[in-house]
């Protein structure tokens, strides 16, 4: 029992690997909260898309006018999948370069410019900021995201 | 060779990482379901979007008329991007909790919820049962990964 | 430090787990290559959908022209997320396939052909090809992730 738990708790000891999973699980939990503010503009703005949601605002005509798209609840859409376009990446390749045996400085560097940048990026996207403020934070995101990817195909490649 | 194979069967050997691959496999599959059920609907309610699929229905304004949205279909698809915005957090975050020592009883408590809550979601997405059934399973599924990522911050925690 | 390194360093030095880093790899850049493939059809075809990204070309009337989609757009748009439906599963359970002590040479046949089915997926859906082409491709890959997961069901079950 004790030299399972020392086995299982081995990566996690290492000091990339922590910095590692502190920061996927902001970014992730980060992700997530995005599903929260749809759920909130669907209620305050009144746009659903499933008939079964309006049903409490009475029935027929009555409850499908509430069955429309609202151009802030599709805003915040776009941006949780811009989200899983980037952040799904971010978690996948991040692991393997966690695992490539980086300096920590190195990696730290990565990890928090990552998180800085999609941050901003959901900022720029929902408020909305002027261009290139979104593409520029998204452009950052996507670039350490690429550099993770090198180092990783570097160290492990094996076709 | 055997020494290489010792290695990698290392994590598999821990009870908590056997149940975490046993259920994010169980989700996976799951959520790599709703392919084939869209896939169903589309094929039986004519509904598709790519021109070149139609083609077997013949040329022209024949084919033209299968090229439309399907309630159905569109009921599918939303349930498998919500199964994206949900079930790649939990694989996410899930494995960072296996590796971040928890007791197994707890581990399992953990995983068992969440791929009940998810497998409740899509039937009452798909049937489609009445609110709150669906937004129920999503909230117990959601929190238990809120939960997951909590444990895994305080243990790792390296800003 | 030293120590800490080795550790780290330790599943990067297992072939099979090398192999699935540089697939793993190789499949999530492809993945990343769709956002510059919209981004290259969203301005050369004049085609937004954040009115903040037209404002460079004129105020009111003039830039509101530009927010439409574009069938290539959209084409590049739902190949990326079918991308995400197929890759995504497929670095989750690829993972826990490669830590499941599977012979090198079952591995590389396993990520070999899911990557080419998935490049293949590409070109069949953005040129189009004509159907069954991206069927098939679709179906190679998903059949290869399903493979993978029965290994690591058998493997690791512990429910």
């Amino acid at each position: 029992r004790r030299g399972e738990m020392a086995k299982s708790t081995q990566l996690i000891d290492n000091e990339v690997f922590r910095a590692y999973a502190t920061y996927a699980g902001i970014v992730l939990i980060k992700m997530m909260l995005m599903s929260l503010i749809t759920a909130y503009f669907r209620i305050t703005r009144k746009a659903f898309v499933n008939p079964e949601d309006t049903e409490s605002f009475g029935k027929g005509e009555n409850a499908k006018k509430y069955l429309r798209t609202d151009p802030d609840v599709e805003r915040v859409r776009r941006g949780h999948l811009n989200d899983l376009e980037n952040i799904v990446p971010f978690v996948g390749i991040g692991l393997l370069y966690a695992l490539s045996g980086p300096e920590l400085s190195t990696a730290l560097l990565h990890f928090r410019i990552f998180t800085g940048a999609r941050i901003l990026h959901t900022f720029a996207y929902l408020i909305p900021l002027p261009q290139p403020g979104r593409g520029l934070s998204w452009a950052v995101g996507y670039s350490v995201t690429f550099s993770m990817a090198y180092k990783v195909l570097k160290t492990a490649w094996l076709l």
